[in-house]
């Protein structure tokens, strides 16, 4: 029986995604629930590693595992042995071809920051403060060259063991309350710390800095693009699976 | 000499406002980092208490001091030594005239909640979780009810002592994107748990239960608003001192 679950979660607390010799992931924490409500061990395969501190809005993930339950049961099952920083959201019975990393079309990254004259600590570990200083227009026409397919090597930081470092960005946009500005990024796939790296070369162009994106894709050269934006800002936000999703995915 | 600062902070960690035999409070935390900043043991008073879980956009607090340092110097000191949970965002000298509590004219408060099928962790502790089936424009025509000078003894929590329990509401509203909700009430000062038990009930009319906010004013009678909501949600959102704010406030 191979299950599809949504997630959310608060990263804050966590090592990150992936489970790790040290530090407590969001996967140990759903593995360990899942333990507990199927009696089975389970092996949990989410959309995509998520780095420590990097919030989840719907977050992807699927596992197998012998027990059939309804999936409501499937859902407060999870969210009575899950901490409270870790949500499910849906679940559902999923053919076994799918699978949530390998048949995910789309992904979709926001970025979340905010303007003002000072700090709010109540937004500690969850969006990233950008002063009142800020021109997102400059940032929304840095971000535009990123759409399309690209080699994106100056944005990828050492250590993916990606076969390639070309992706196809479908959308990359700017959405501003006037408080809080949110950058949505959607793509085929993201490259280790491309989202972050990338927002830290939007910030240098809306802090008023010379920023070109289009030589700094053309150079292939991470040392171009040096900083990364904080992990607090940073939420997985979708995951589309298009014709591929559980529905189409094979032995249902 | 008297300062007037103004704070922000994250009170889930806190005990409240207010200093207590036990429990870490944000007044503790803001008179330690001045002993740090001005070598002397001052005593800080606050616009009025949060209780703990509440936090805070703009609090006002003053304290008298024999050191004078420039007030850009008293901010980022401040921030050296407090907390990343606490962040000082204006001060100035204030004249000894000035109190911080009782200069103040009128305070707003803000209740966050958010619309939605499941909750959001990276909400935790920030915004109530209401469900995605919540009648704002019912919770609005609650919340008018509240305008005007009232006696507000059915929306008081025991233990205030407060002298009376008369109000004057200048200021009940709602703001509603979609997905965040937040109610802004503002007034010339606030029982114990006030805001807490109105919104209680504003959310019960906003699940269709019949509320009259009316009737349970004139009843004087705690016993028929007997829910409280969530400390999570509350914000002190801005303190108005009007004519009597520092520049206006005697020995200046």
């Amino acid at each position: 029986m191979r299950y599809k679950i949504t997630l959310g979660y608060d990263g804050t607390g966590f090592c990150g995604w992936q489970s790790q010799p040290n530090g407590e992931s969001i996967q140990d924490a759903v593995e360990r629930a899942a333990f507990k409500l199927f009696g089975e061990n389970v092996r949990v395969v989410g959309s995509g590693r998520t780095d420590a501190g990097v919030h989840a809005l719907f977050q992807v993930a699927h596992f197998d595992c012998a027990k059939e339950l309804p999936c409501k049961n499937v859902i407060s099952g999870f969210n009575a042995y899950l901490p409270r920083t870790v949500r499910v959201s849906a679940a559902s019975i999923a053919g076994g071809g799918f699978d949530a990393r390998k048949s995910a079309k789309k992904k979709t990254y926001m970025y979340l920051m905010y303007r003002c004259a000072h700090s709010h600590p109540v937004l500690n570990d969850r969006a990233l403060f950008v002063g009142s200083d800020i021109d997102v227009a400059a940032m929304s026409r840095a971000a535009s060259e990123l759409i399309g397919t690209h080699d994106f090597a100056s944005f990828m930081a050492a250590g993916s063991g990606a076969k390639t470092s070309t992706r196809t960005v479908y959308d990359a946009r700017f959405d501003d309350d006037g408080f809080m500005i949110k950058f949505f990024i959607t793509a085929n796939g993201f490259l280790y710390n491309m989202v972050r790296i990338i927002t830290a070369q939007l910030i240098k162009a809306g802090k008023g800095e010379s920023v070109d994106i289009k030589s700094l894709i053309a150079a292939r050269d991470r040392t171009l693009a040096k900083e990364t934006a904080p992990a607090c800002g940073l939420y997985l936000y979708d995951v589309d699976y298009g014709d591929a999703d559980e529905s189409a995915s094979g032995n249902v």
